[in-house]
């Protein structure tokens, strides 16, 4: 089969790999329908997370089951699935307390599992799923060729914008800031506004961004960074900054940014993946800010958030302003690298 | 009048002073009932936070009105009253979000208000309080010599402890551990049990404390510090640790003891006033570890907590295992400062 191989920094490329098998009767095989990039795969993409040997790449994809294991109880060959970015049993402890990020038996694609069996990247014809029955989430039918597309944030990008909304405690009537207009941000400014917010202003200076930020609901736009920005967010906001201020890039210089968009008393949910990001606890006491998030437990949220897609009331599949066939992933790399695109999907 | 002067580190004397006057017509002037020495004024009296020149000190005390301002509506003279650890108009926007601790009229007791104004420490015979409507809460009737010290905890230690649990968002059934022997920390003890948890382990290494720590509701006391502490928490919660943890100290050690000592997903409340503590994000983000707290804002909380203290169901003021009169300040300095008392009442 064909898979997304990165073989070193900016060598990206569709290789002809193994088939996988069954291995373990927890198993399944998945036949990839569409995948897409993610922003942190560009980490070693770009060789900022060195790439010392060729590695299987991608960790979002939905497709239809073609293989299940023995004991393998919920799902039936021929069932459209999405796969959160994290396989996990959906059974332990810490799933069940909505942890399935910290499964005891979880993994991420692309890496072996904790049997030792290598599990496939996202980005390719076919995936072996350990814990099938935890991992997987079968839509109820097969959608349609655009449902695919809403469907296939939700492997992600949405539950993760979602998370930072989730974890900073978004409450109905509340003011929201957002910072980071990537397609996580954008997804945070959807997820904030599903949950009620009254008031969403996001941190954009990008046009074609800003206009699908105030289509996914965002009320106000501030072009500005750092502590200008933050300062433009507390003019906006009765002069004290947002209640929740959701922070989805991940550096020391948007954290600080988030933590000045803050009222007193507000809470920062995080899902910018950290990059020697230090927090000043000193400086958050006096005015009570709170910081809570992570990486999301995606498989957590699917269940939550599939009405709503299915019945088309929210559009996460939006923030795809670029979809290629898989064998042009290349492409979609280049794009994503140039930010000529804030999301690409890839279609098989 | 006498009030307690910090005239240098470690020399801590009951000085005259001019007695207070009303400044404004939204003052009362408070004739002191009794009065607490904090963990928080060991720094100045041990020279930790520098002392340039004779301070008054003291934010803790619950007294009898004496005066009201033109413009005081709630409040009569005679009536019993509870003073938070800082004053505040309860009206701004901030008072409005529960933030009283940033209010924007607000201050802290022994320092100037934003008038420019003298305002007396707690720790003295009579106070000018300012924004008395919004800073003081008056019970519905003269409390008994014995619920006086009850309702003294109201003004600082057990709001600060119930504080940890909220801003960790303790639910009932969930597991707590308490970083944090001191009375604020076992203060949190007491909160989370009023909250539901179904299990709290205090972390204490001595034996007053911990009885003490049994008694308001702990089912667990790990005396270890540390990792090695973290890990004894962890094996006594499932093996993954505690949903919530209230840290009650403020160091750097403290604080990581509290962090490994949280399940992944778990929440963090901090109380404990923070010197030099830094956090390492990317540490905290792939666990899904959160974080809030502050100082504080025990105006936001008297009123909820006070029904409880009234009827008896809890009773926070066994935090006080000395007792002495206001002239024998310089003692009871000593006994906190030697730590052989856990907190120390001065009465008039």
């Amino acid at each position: 089969m064909r898979a997304t191989v990165l073989h070193t920094s900016r060598d990206i490329r569709l290789d002809e790999v193994d088939a996988p098998q069954l291995q373990l009767d927890t198993d399944a095989v998945v036949r990839v329908v569409a995948s897409c990039i993610c922003g942190s795969d560009l980490w070693p993409y770009r060789g900022i997370n060195p790439v010392d040997e060729p590695v299987r790449i991608g960790h979002e994809f939905v497709g239809i089951v073609e293989q299940v294991g023995s004991s393998v109880s919920t799902l039936t060959p021929g069932d459209f699935v999405i796969a959160p970015f994290t396989f996990s049993d959906n059974t332990c402890l810490l799933c069940e307390r909505g942890v399935h990020t910290s499964c005891v038996n979880g993994g991420i694609w692309g890496r072996d599992d904790k049997q030792g069996h290598a599990v496939d990247g996202g980005q390719g014809e076919l995936v072996r799923v350990p814990w099938a029955d935890g991992t997987l989430v079968a839509t109820p039918s097969q959608p349609s060729q655009e449902m695919v597309a809403q469907l296939l944030t939700l492997s992600d990008v949405f539950p993760t914008g979602h998370h930072a909304a989730v974890s900073a405690g978004v409450t109905p009537g509340s003011t929201v800031a957002v910072v980071g207009d990537g397609a996580v941000g954008l997804s945070a400014v959807l997820a904030a506004k599903r949950l009620g917010a009254a008031r969403i202003v996001a941190m954009s200076r990008h046009e074609d961004r800003q206009r699908l930020a105030r289509q996914f609901g965002a009320d106000e736009i501030v072009a500005e960074r750092g502590t200008e920005g933050a300062a433009a967010v507390r003019e906006i906001l009765d002069g004290i900054g947002a209640d929740f201020v959701l922070e989805c890039v991940g550096t020391g210089d948007s954290m600080k940014q988030a933590m000045f968009s803050a009222r007193p008393g507000g809470r920062i949910g995080y899902v910018g993946v950290p990059h020697d990001v230090q927090i000043n606890v000193p400086a958050m006491f006096g005015r009570n800010i709170g910081l809570a998030g992570g990486v999301a437990p995606v498989r957590h949220y699917i269940e939550q958030l599939l009405p709503d897609v299915l019945a088309g009331t929210i559009t996460p599949g939006s923030v795809f302003d670029l979809t290629l066939p898989l064998d042009r992933v290349a492409d979609g790399y280049r794009a994503m690298d140039e930010r000529t695109a804030i999301k690409t999907m890839l279609t098989l």
